[in-house]
């Protein structure tokens, strides 16, 4: 198995919700994507014993992460330390692509 | 402390070696830079009990991974898991620029 793959490889569309899609799993961290159309969001949430990393690689997402909601672009890191809730809503008008790790990863 | 912050404000570079920055530390992650001027490299090195994922932000890398070594550009993923010897060399003549995630964290 390779340990190289391209993002934009991994990228979908879901029309009911967002897309998922897993790139590698280790048993420390999973490295996925999230990927949102116009309109569509990812309902708050936490992982209560992991943590959480999104980088934004095309589009816009209007990320809440606990108390703080901001909106985020290409090249933007955004954190969600365990037990913190977390959520993005694309109220942008193209395709938000964000690769995400998980550690410990989800079961 | 914000959970949103940009990878561009955490580039640098060292003239001895290549260079690295930190963007947020958890309890089971770690979310870092890597930055390498042309001709540095990252010498071979494994972490027994984390596993680690590169992000080519800017520039291209010539990685290894285990057995495996190919030039990685913006938008490609490479993956260390646990216990495999990683390394990069820059050849090209940017900075290249990689977001890491290492889980749990280095102590």
């Amino acid at each position: 198995m390779t340990a190289f793959t391209h993002y934009r490889d991994h990228v979908g569309s879901n029309p009911d919700k967002h897309f998922k899609a897993m790139l590698f799993q280790g048993s420390m961290m999973m490295v996925g994507l999230n990927c949102l159309e116009p309109g569509q969001n990812q309902p708050m949430h936490d992982h209560s014993s992991s943590d959480k990393v999104y980088i934004v690689m095309e589009g816009t997402g209007t990320f809440t992460i606990g108390e703080e909601t901001r909106e985020a672009g290409v090249g933007e890191v955004v954190w969600a330390k365990s037990g913190v809730a977390h959520g993005v809503e694309n109220k942008g008008s193209t395709r938000l692509v964000a690769l995400i790790c998980i550690a410990p990863p989800p079961t």
